[in-house]
């Protein structure tokens, strides 16, 4: 690469408009670092009079981001748009076409399409580098990549979306519901104020989940179905039971080889509050890779947020302006190879079962019967009745069963007047 | 760098035998991930005949390693003696000069001569790795240097050796005295045998925060005098009492910049059970740093052993076979500048302060005098009387008071009659 190099961003928002003010603030150090000079040429969003955080150069500003190419030779682009396809792809495909190096955070793009734009940047010899797709600082792309490259992984799993655990945690801490943490996090930015659903119902974590194997596995990012359900349906109640049984909510995702499957899923869990993963609260993110010879190790930090964002962006665009071409996945495209399916129907886990039920003779022994019926057995029941409702809630621990078995043997409380509502299940993590 | 690539390894210990191995197992995963063909060339240790882990080809055996740059064009060296000085340093100078890239785990010579061989490796134009050097397993430097490049570091600090956290998880956990849990950790392993001193006196991780130093604040390795203390003094007592208070004792190493000064050290520590350092057991290290725009990030894994040690070599083989020349600290020599150094008498902290005395009036008046005429106010005094043999335990925790204060007010206990040993002090983490 020459020693000037032209940069693009496409995207002004929470990300993009911090990183426009990092690049021209850190401009001298990057080139201590480098001995490459950079220069932003242009930069594109929607609108050019909003209101942003920092001031930006009108001149080099473009409302149409394909135009840039006409007028430039950008060596480095940008992409913190942040949709799996529309503009976003077709930039960072026009791009790559361009021989331009592409840095983006967006994960939605990736989990969709990496396997396709990673091959166009193989073919036309430039990076594309995504590291702060993943759980913002944490460096977690670049080390399962260089530093744990020679480990065998067998499982990669944490705490990926920031959103979701502080909600977690602020329903615990502060004995509040989920409706009304939830309108805090979006005052507190930390949510979407108008759909926080992708980060809710475990959207957002997923694509993270996908990417992670993709890396960690040497394989092609899975199209398999999968497991995936979000915290809306975990309740105050459920957090204070778990607190009583020693236990915490989080929502973990998970991807590991079972018998040369590939497993991923991301799902509420109940962790043992003393463990590590039971500890990672607030906005932080934790990722933990299980390799030989490796062993055990941990990354931890902040998920999420402009600063941490831009930290990962400036550390692919420090790898790129020092001259490392590299894999977008670590290995060549040609290499990496699909994984079949392991079936989500075996996933086996323990499980916390939770009925609101008419506090009647019987409801407990046609529940225990269903159970045992299913060859599901209990490890654990704590019933507490309502007394002036004539209700009550069981909650029941069960031994490891298998998916399909408690889907199977939950179907028939659809129907039961006894059980007001189908049971919350929470899975046991193990 | 040619396809086909020559390796030697120079000392067939623990690591370098595991090592050896791994190579030879993981040929053909290496030659998929970068395209290079690795072959074992030269192997070199002291005796030809002793019994090893795995099985060596003793046609390629050199008794005397600086034979192999005679009769093969070495391109990558592995360094595993180990020695501060001597043969390690000789053979890794006589490497460089003959262009060939070294990768050592060996941190006393990086932390003696880094900046000496650094500049070696620059002039030649090859690599110098060392990320086995640091936390085994953890890949923190490249994490420093690469995933946190563009981030202004002002600490980072941890648990660096894996040893003298066995032992104190040990003691705390099964009630056991120092000197026996020391033979249980020399049986399984943990600890040098022959000469566990180096872990024990605080002397390893005290290397550690050196190359850390010099990395997350693009200096050059430090030669400040700092305060190093090790855990030979830690009695179970202590631990117990932590324990009642809700702390635990932890061996830290810490860096950090204070107003521009570069202040290091390695030193016990009371920290909080709650926290997540006083969660790190066992063999476990954990690295932290706190840095801009990116906030605290941590790592975590197993910071000794063969396999994790052997996972980090294996990153820097893999980085050098991909082709990325790279500063071995970062940024070039040149650039690194010496910081000075903050002076250690103003270290301040709130302190742990254990006295043995007789148990007699006026005793404890004695020694809460002596700390006001020193202006250490006390926060905390906990005072157990051993009736029987009219002797009393006091322990006091202090508010925050600079070192050259606290040594100062000790010193009349060393001649005290009724102070019948030189109180313990441990300093709080805070």
């Amino acid at each position: 690469m020459k020693n000037k190099v032209n940069v693009a961003i496409i995207g002004l928002g929470q990300i993009g408009i911090y990183l426009y003010n990092e690049l021209i603030k850190k401009k001298k150090d990057i080139e201590k670092k480098t001995g490459k000079k950079i220069q932003v040429v242009a930069i594109s969003a929607k609108n050019k009079k909003k209101k942003r955080r920092f001031k930006i150069d009108k001149k080099i500003f473009y409302s149409n981001p394909f135009k840039i190419f006409k007028d430039h030779k950008i060596d480095i682009l940008f992409e913190s748009i942040g949709l799996s396809d529309g503009v976003s792809k077709k930039v960072v495909e026009l791009a790559l076409r361009n021989k331009t190096n592409v840095i983006t955070p967006n994960k939605a793009l990736i989990a969709k399409h990496g396997d396709y734009l990673a091959k166009l940047a193989e073919k036309n010899k430039v990076n594309l580098e995504f590291e702060a797709s993943v759980a913002g600082g944490i460096p977690i792309l670049r080390t399962i990549k260089e530093g744990l490259a020679t480990n065998k992984i067998s499982k990669v799993y944490g705490i990926l979306n920031g959103t979701t655990n502080y909600i977690l945690s602020e329903m615990e801490n502060n004995n509040e519901t989920f409706d009304k943490v939830l309108q805090k996090a979006q005052k507190l930015g930390y949510a979407e104020p108008g759909n926080p659903k992708l980060d809710l119902n475990g959207f957002d974590a997923f694509a993270k989940i996908r990417i992670l194997s993709a890396l960690s596995f040497n394989a092609k990012i899975s199209k398999n179905k999968c497991i995936m359900e979000g915290i809306e349906n975990i309740k105050l109640e459920d957090i204070k039971i778990a607190n009583q049984l020693g236990l915490r909510v989080k929502l973990l995702g998970i991807s590991k080889i079972i018998n040369g499957r590939l497993f991923e899923t991301v799902h509420p869990c109940l962790v043992n509050k003393n463990s590590y993963i039971g500890n990672v609260n607030g906005v932080m993110n934790a990722v933990i890779t299980e390799g030989k010879p490796v062993g055990e190790s941990v990354l931890q930090g902040e998920g999420a947020g402009p600063g941490p964002t831009s930290s990962s962006l400036l550390s692919d665009l420090l790898s790129i302006l020092r001259g490392n071409i590299k894999y977008p996945f670590g290995i060549s495209s040609i290499k990496r190879k699909s994984i079949k399916a392991f079936n989500n129907d075996n996933y086996t886990n323990s499980l916390y079962l939770r009925f609101e039920v008419n506090d009647k003779q019987g409801v407990l022994s046609l529940i225990t019967n269903r159970l045992a019926k299913y060859k599901i057995s209990v490890k654990r029941i704590i019933q507490t009745p309502d007394k002036k409702n004539k209700k009550a809630t069981i909650v029941i621990i069960t031994h490891k069963t298998t998916e399909i078995n408690a889907k199977n043997c939950l179907t028939i409380f659809k129907k039961n007047k006894n059980v007001l509502k189908f049971p919350t299940l929470i899975r046991l993590y193990n």
